[in-house]
């Protein structure tokens, strides 16, 4: 094919240098060579996105997996894989074991009191220090096979895109000296602007508060005790895995924290219609909402059963990637709510079908959440909360009735709550009724469905898409070899010399020596009037 | 023409509803009206470029005006104006007159000490009194004018664009209860990220320090000093002047600090390319360099002398809309020093034809800054350090010899010094020799051009340009009436509040306690023990 376009060009000068020039452009723009080190389950759906973006944009993916991965499939159209072995990855039951198996028996057996709480989070940071375990783990292996560093090295990336809610991504992109670039909510050391940007706890709420940005001075106390026991809790879950990696490979003198801050882009999977509007830092851009699309025709059979509800419209439910069971007794009170709706329900439920359930609800194994979330005869989707959904339900404008089961998802409902576009519902405690009741709350007043639509609205409108922007900067960072431009010094600072609690003790040093020396001259002074007098008056 | 139309359409339903939509969506994006308070001088020929792209856009555009502005023309086909009359404004000699005779005459007489810099200050400070004060004449000029208020109030406009640097346009927009969108690098209270921003003093420098966002420990103490007194000085200058305004129309329980900071959206006249990386906020959009543009061909007579510097190319010079002329001597050893370059010379210069004057220096009443820039053969920028000015350099990436006069002139021109972009002389220090060895080093050295081109190409690299970023940013605020969303609730705390000293403090005082308590019950058991021990060793 070349040297069919040549052979005309040889003869043209002009049209030539247009060539290299198209081709230097094309190298530019295109062709670049992307390592991912993604996280699996929800994270890589999100990831995937953005990969198939960058791959019809026509840059080269090769993505690092763990044998058992549970999402990341081994053979794709759109990157090429580096499986690493026998590692414990996570896999189809860990989190979703975790949720049913241990978080919600607690609450169940245990009722609501602070002991439940104290046991809830301590299984909970059992958890999530085995799933650090297992990544770190992973890395190691990546890091101790000289014969893939070799490769890798070799293959030259030109930047290494990563979620650095697992720690690896990171390690391995300073192996390998490379750009970085953060498809990020959360990192190994929490939320990511209250790991980058200044957060005064005044006004900014932590992690599972569900505060809001107007907080009473008793949620301000909670607010900073939160954030206390939450950096604690944090610092020792994912230290101990990473650190010694860390500091074998990169010295001891290396600042674990640094380390992990120091990305030339976030991309940030939210935006302030989702998030209560905070400070934030020139390389973080906010994608949230990318997965978002217009939704496409149901199936048939689906279609037809939505057409069905007629003008009721349709309650739609899922519980996310991670739960599609629930404990027989639940689903039976949830079901019975549901049988009393005069809606069509879609319910996204592979367990045994529940005693109580009405001919208006079809359980389904799978549904087209972002088709269904479209449609125009869908009134309320009924969900456990996750950021995906939320996001796609404000994407389209569905209000919410939230079932939050674990992690961060009644802080992300609290969020839609306050907006006045969600109800939540305590999955441990309701009944029928109460789950009834909220139900019907969405479906009847107006002003649920009204203030989605506000958000949907504001959501939209931007002045370019979010998956665009992620697109944009990644290819920025891969153009300009990073992004130094735009990170700040602040994340290499000592918390000392950050906050200038150095500089403001020298003043006040200086200040009190300026007050003393000034106290001693007044004295001297009064005393030799003082005495001159009484050596007068004598 | 409507008739016309209708006859076909009152036949096709589909089609009159098409129009009706394209009716419905053409009055959300277009149609507009348009409040402008503007700033005079050189901060109007930002904001004329901003109100001709919206007057492009088919916003109705109404700019309140001084009876003796210096740049706002009455006339203008973009826009209609509303001209408050003897007003002091300010005009042609305001601040051009305060640079030349006072600025550069005490900094000439006294030389370079300590007290030159505090007479400096007092007068820029007596300077900057003067003017705030006739702005806040004119606003109340404006508030006191009961029959042109009513004429506001009825023009029903959709929002309030102005520039803070002065406080009249946030006064009215609140008394119209209109959204607010400021076009802003300076706020009456200062350089607008350290007022809405959280800026750590340990690398965010304060204005006109000249520090970078890496300081030493010195200039982290010199940096805090810096904060104290300008804040200060800010806050004598322009408090007097607004706040019995505000409180005048707004009551006595208004937080001054809170009023001005209110704003939806702030189109900051600046972008990371230009600043230190720093925090930032939602509401605050990058648009620095908004106002270049790709060059113009330049009018025959000037291409002509520019070709006619063959290889060598040609070196520009101004300083600005404030000042065209200089004291005698110094344009004697600027004019030696061109002539002793093989550039041609291209000089915005208006006072007496100075005796040193070479032949390869053109002097000129006005040039086309934009297009000189723009051209192939301009090989260094000689200016004062504005704003525009370097912003302009840095998009067609020519480097800079710097000879700032006042203001923010040697701090815009410290941040392309750091980079490597510029060389800056002390115009009154220096003689010709310096100024040559100056000019050589930027014509020579291929590192300046490089570091500049390099700056151009990460400037010029943005998802869209800064001027549609602006226009957005507005008709979003049309569509939305507001951003509130985007606004945080940071600027209407207490500093007590914001810092959580309460929340704090309250949490030490529980620690104390429960450590005195726990002291004192350790004490009860140890003197039991203790005792009991006495009584049977007894």
């Amino acid at each position: 094919f070349c040297t069919f376009l040549l052979v005309p060009l040889m003869y043209q000068p002009t049209l030539i240098s247009l060539v290299v020039l198209l081709f230097t452009l094309s190298n530019i723009v295109y062709g670049g060579k992307i390592l991912i080190y993604p996280m699996d389950g929800s994270h890589w759906v999100n990831m995937r996105v953005i990969i198939e973006e960058l791959h019809s944009k026509g840059h080269d993916i090769t993505v690092v997996r763990a044998s058992n991965s549970w999402y990341i499939k081994e053979n794709s159209p759109h990157y090429t894989t580096i499986t690493i072995p026998n590692t414990g990855g996570f896999d189809e039951n860990f989190f979703g074991e975790f949720i049913l198996s241990k978080h919600l028996k607690i609450q169940r057996e245990q009722g609501k009191s602070f002991w439940t709480e104290l046991k809830l989070q301590s299984s909970m940071k059992e958890t999530f220090f085995e799933f650090h375990k297992n990544m770190a783990e992973m890395i190691t292996r990546v890091l101790e096979d000289r014969k893939l560093i070799q490769s890798l090295q070799d293959a030259k990336f030109d930047l290494v895109l990563t979620d650095p809610g697992i720690g690896g991504g990171t390690i391995l992109a300073r192996v390998l000296h490379l750009p970085l670039v953060y498809n990020v909510r959360w990192t190994i050391q929490g939320e990511a602007h209250l790991v980058i940007a200044p957060s005064p706890l005044s006004y900014v709420p932590y992690t599972a508060t569900e505060l809001t940005d107007k907080m009473t001075f008793l949620q301000r106390v909670t607010n900073v005790l939160a954030y206390i026991l939450g950096s604690y809790t944090l610092t020792s879950i994912t230290e101990p895995n990473y650190k010694p990696i860390v500091q074998r490979y990169f010295g001891p003198d290396v600042d674990y924290n640094a380390f992990f801050q120091e990305a030339d882009i976030w991309l940030m999977r939210s935006d302030f219609v989702f998030e209560f509007p905070k400070p934030t830092m020139p390389n973080m851009v906010y994608i949230g909402g990318f997965q978002c699309k217009p939704s496409k025709p149901l199936p048939q059979d689906l279609e037809e059963f939505v057409q069905s509800s007629s003008e009721h419209g349709v309650v739609m439910m899922t519980l996310g990637t991670l739960v599609a069971e629930l404990p027989e007794d639940i689903a039976d009170e949830i079901a019975a709510a549901f049988a009393q709706l005069p809606q069509k329900v879609i319910w996204r439920y592979t367990g045994q079908r529940p005693s109580t359930l009405g001919k208006n609800t079809l359980l389904v194994d799978w549904l087209p959440q972002n088709d269904l979330l479209g449609h125009p005869k869908t009134r309320a989707f009924v969900a456990h909360g996750g950021t995906n959904g939320v996001q796609e339900a404000i994407y389209h404008g569905v209000p919410v009735v939230g079932l939050p089961l674990a992690f961060d998802q009644s802080d992300n409902l609290s969020k839609l709550k306050e907006r006045g576009a969600a109800n939540t519902v305590d999955i441990v405690t309701m009944d029928r009724n109460v789950f009834l009741e909220s139900l019907k709350a969405v479906l009847h007043e107006p002003s649920y469905r009204e203030n989605m639509q506000r958000l949907s609205r504001l959501h939209r409108d931007q002045p370019i898409k979010p998956l665009d922007k992620a697109v944009f900067w990644i290819e920025f960072v891969m153009r300009h070899k990073g992004a130094r431009h735009l990170r700040t010094e602040s994340y290499k600072m000592s918390w000392i010399v950050y906050h200038s609690v150095d500089v403001i003790a020298t003043l006040l040093m200086c200040g009190l020596l300026v007050t003393l020396v000034c106290l001693a001259g007044v004295r001297c002074v009064w005393r030799k009037v003082f005495c001159r007098n009484k050596v007068k008056s004598e």
